[in-house]
């Protein structure tokens, strides 16, 4: 077989092979193939896309390209959640530790954050302490021990994807939803649950654009779950408003602690509630989605969520004094207040606008070597539908940084303000299941 | 700039600006840009199309990346052939003579065969003592001497095309009518010529495998050099059979030889006699094309293309006995009979099949750094039109090889012989001029 034939199939609209895409994937994991024939045929897929048995076969080899974790000494059904990514999303620590709570298994592998975005192993990091690289060992027994642990992918697990990745982000090749769809499940199937939640974003902030593309994104990833035997569904998720009012690390946590304790924004606890009502329902802990989503607000009133956080911590070595007393985060040397031009409605937030603000004031990486300021970010004082006078506070900024009064600007440029009273945004828009 | 967003605007359609096209041709050629960056830019390419302008600025970064030939110290107007390759295509070597014979002048750069198809290099290097790595200052200077001269391309001339053309050969980026164009026309317009006639070939032994893509190639190569002021001229021309009945080096250059002296076959006499009057047009040594071809004709009868020919060969050292000789070149050890299967008329003789069964007898590489047997190759006895008896000679395989059963059984499967009568291929079937 030749590598240089698969570019040529796919070119001209063939589809490929199960042994073609094992070739493709083993020859390049083993830097047997080169990038520039990886690049050549990640362009093809592009323009050409696959089919749902191509997709399988290359999101099955990529998962099997390195080490695959085995969850099966952890009794019950575990359960995972993954979201594409977007800004303000804490939504994992909060929803972990509810369906944990409930009687879920959560084994989860979690992301560093990148450009806009946040990751949650580095919010986890803002507290002292915390331990996100347990053995594979040391995370089975924890889970099986207190029903929840996140820890970072170990480098073992998905090598092919990691490779090509990092190439498609230099070669004009990420926007391809077969990529994009085997990248994410090749992933999450490695780390070994059963049931898994696709949270697929959309809007300024994310990285589908629109509804469609984000509801055929989720549709494709949940048709690769099931034709490898995983329970997989999907919600898609406006991101045309930062989620919550905090952005940045210790901020999220923060705000993740609050909603715990039943304090959270509207937003982020429809998300939570919604994500967490599906989980249980494939968890078997609930026999309906609305059934579940009840067991879920009340781990939140009786504070049993909250309560699997502080384990959660303690296990992985954080210093629970910080969530239980969250007053003990370090503020930022400065907190400016962004106030608004004018009055109106706010009609929109523009996410990607405040992820990049955020990243700028120390709270992200521009690039994955850069070092992150736990304590700066932003705090949204108004968010979409609210009313604003003229020198009202829309946002704080939270910086050790000086001279960012370009950043100042550009939050208070990413409210959109308008004349006309304008709704709430709904957060989960659709809900995709097999 | 960055290159990943010129890949991406190509991806997305755009047209790209001429400073976006060189300063990838600068990059690519100064190894700033990596291999599977222009990998991934050719397949956009590939997919997304050049507009004239593109290609034109493609073409004209690509001839300036490197040196480009000086002929002004050469008086008259230079005229320069290239073809797109073919199987016993032997025409360089009997229109270049002619031409020179006739007034105009041909400073020539040609290149080596590979895979079915010949080189005019290798074809010369036959000839004991021939050189073709002239210096520049001795290629202008044997140019005003003699009127004709034919080397091989330097190292320095076009890099871009060199890494971009080893590049697309193992990324499926070779079939782009952008990237073939400005890849030709960038060598032959970095070699200097006023004036270009380009010979698309067309049919199973040419890369082009009909006639529209032959088409929309050519007038692509005349636009080019339209818009960068040189005389460009194409015909298209029908590789459905071998041309002539010679292929393998220094079989070919006999029958060069004999054409020159008027015994040349039927399809090799048209060809020159088209494409001379043509390039006799562009010198301005004949008012009209037809008027040219009585000019070409006339020096194939009173040999003084013949003498032309001699005068190449002794001017860069090659053995002049053989040219006035050529009973002196050396046979093969074997050659051997193939005869038909059936009786009929010859339909078609597959170019492709002749191309890769004449390398398989010693005549050409498999790869550039293979060796050729000089004297290897196929005679045909038949061409397309003849009518042939079972049992009948239909071709001679020479070779030096044994143990090549398999490739006589190729050469017998290449003709395909049917009942009816079948008329005699035309060779040029269009001329195209701006």
């Amino acid at each position: 077989m030749r590598t240089v034939d698969i570019i040529e199939a796919k070119r001209d609209g063939r589809a490929l092979t199960k042994e073609e895409i094992d070739f493709f994937v083993k020859g390049y994991t083993a830097d047997e193939i080169p990038d520039y024939q990886a690049a050549a045929l990640a362009m093809a897929i592009l323009f050409r896309g696959m089919n749902k048995d191509e997709i399988a076969y290359l999101t099955d080899a990529m998962m099997h390209s390195g080490d695959t974790i085995d969850l099966s000494a952890i009794k019950g059904i575990k359960v995972d959640k993954h979201s594409t990514g977007g800004v303000g999303d804490k939504t994992s620590l909060v929803l972990g530790p509810l369906v944990s709570a409930c009687g879920a298994k959560l084994a989860k592998m979690s992301g560093r954050g990148l450009g806009h975005t946040g990751g949650t192993l580095d919010k986890m990091e803002s507290v002292p302490g915390m331990r996100i690289g347990l053995s594979e060992k040391e995370f089975v027994d924890q889970v099986n021990r207190i029903g929840i642990s996140i820890i970072g992918q170990t480098a073992k697990i998905d090598p092919a994807d990691k490779k090509l990745y990092a190439l498609r982000d230099v070669t004009g090749t990420v926007e391809s939803i077969p990529l994009i769809a085997s990248s994410i499940m090749s992933k999450k199937l490695a780390s070994g649950s059963d049931a898994i939640l696709l949270d697929v974003k959309f809007g300024s902030g994310a990285f589908m654009k629109n509804i469609d593309s984000a509801r055929e994104l989720a549709k494709t990833m949940v048709e690769i779950g099931d034709s490898l035997h995983r329970d997989t569904r999907a919600i898609l998720t406006d991101m045309d408003e930062p989620l919550g009012r905090a952005v940045g690390n210790s901020l999220e946590v923060k705000e993740a602690i609050a909603t715990l304790k039943g304090e959270g924004p509207e937003d982020l606890v429809e998300l939570v509630k919604r994500a967490g009502g599906i989980m249980l329902s494939q968890a078997k802990v609930a026999s309906s989605v609305e059934e579940g989503e009840k067991i879920i607000l009340k781990a939140i009133d009786d504070r049993s969520g909250f309560e699997k956080l502080c384990a959660l911590f303690e296990a992985q070595g954080g210093d629970v004094s910080y969530i239980r007393d969250p007053s003990k985060f370090p503020l930022a040397s400065h907190i400016e207040e962004i106030r608004a031009k004018k009055g109106g409605y706010v009609e929109r937030i523009d996410s990607f606008g405040i992820g990049v603000a955020a990243m700028k004031l120390g709270a992200g990486r521009a690039k994955m070597t850069d070092t992150i300021d736990m304590a700066a970010g932003i705090i949204l004082c108004k968010k979409v539908g609210d009313k604003v006078k003229e020198g009202e506070v829309l946002a704080y900024a939270h910086t050790n940084k000086t001279d960012v009064e370009e950043v100042y600007k550009e939050i208070s440029d990413s409210f959109i303000v308008c004349k006309e009273k304008v709704p709430a945004h709904t957060v989960v828009h659709e809900y995709i299941a097999k």
